[in-house]
């Protein structure tokens, strides 16, 4: 099915070419015309592929998050508990250079979120089950004695999760005041403070 | 001088404008030619009052500043040490409509000044001030003995950055998952900690 095969690979040349266009001008050098002329394309041409520029900025962000999905399930592979829990929290933290690019698609996709009740639910889902994974090996942790703390659950998830996205975006904004030693110990700090002495 | 009253206003009048439009549709509705629209003015006469795009832009996230700024000063008003440091902590957290509303902007900010070298830099400037800040009321607050961690000062900072920068993020995205209470209880948490028992 060669037509078939062509089709994804211009859809993932899209993708590739929108992702660049985030990562060196934002949201406002993405425009559709840069996005053809750049993938090759005679404008109008992109609707054969994606119907809008929200499914490419989709598209691309949920290439964002497939490589963070990926270095998450390698992380994670084969754990539970505590063990599971600080594997996927340094892996989604943005301590890399791969990941801080991809917190640049986020940041990108955030913006249009807020504003786009598709793009909105898309990203809600995920978060959702980023929340549930963290739920989930945190209750795995207290039951096996590992994690040991009065804080509940609830609280522990929101606050990997605020953690998060504020070293996502000031990774991106002011990587030498939010450095990546600073966000290491952040992260060495929590564990501390949920672990017994 | 009448005219310079005049301009003063209408500068003041396509911020407001810009603001709306940011907060209904985010960067990408606040298009020139909306603006101008919104304003009542005709194509072109924007630049008049504004040099271009990201002047408008960086008003709109100055007046957000200024909003924000305002209610810090007034919340740190005659304040010193951990008491100014909590004031200022929980004035700036997106607790309140008004600051979410005004995070809303700063998102957009964010978008564009990681591929913007002049709002870049206006950012860093408001946030190496904020910073020194609470560096300042730390030092204070561990030098009458109301702050006692072995946590360094610089980590403390930061994480207060990290988290009021992801809380402003989240209240936009998921203020059902994250939400005020929630935030409310991380920052009582932080106290707990770095004060005596």
């Amino acid at each position: 099915m060669p037509k078939v095969i062509d089709h994804d690979q211009r859809r993932a040349d899209i993708i590739d070419v929108t992702w660049a266009l985030i990562v060196k001008g934002g949201l406002e050098a993405a425009t559709m015309r840069e996005i053809a002329t750049e993938a090759g394309f005679a404008n109008g041409a992109l609707k054969h592929y994606f119907p809008g520029k929200d499914e490419i900025i989709q598209g691309t962000y949920e290439r964002a998050l497939g490589m963070m999905s990926q270095g998450v399930a390698e992380s994670v592979d084969g754990k539970t508990g505590l063990e599971a829990l600080r594997a996927i929290v340094y892996a989604t933290a943005p301590l890399e250079p791969g990941a801080v690019t991809a917190g640049r698609v986020l940041l990108t996709f955030w913006e249009r979120a807020v504003s786009n009740e598709d793009l909105h639910q898309a990203y809600l889902a995920h978060l959702d089950d980023w929340r549930a994974g963290l739920a989930t090996y945190l209750a795995q942790g207290r039951a096996a004695g590992d994690i040991v703390t009065d804080t509940p659950d609830e609280q522990l998830v929101d606050e990997i999760v605020l953690m998060n996205v504020g070293a996502t975006i000031m990774s991106l904004i002011a990587p030498d005041r939010s450095t990546a030693e600073l966000q290491r110990r952040h992260l060495d700090a929590f564990f501390e403070r949920i672990t017994p002495r």
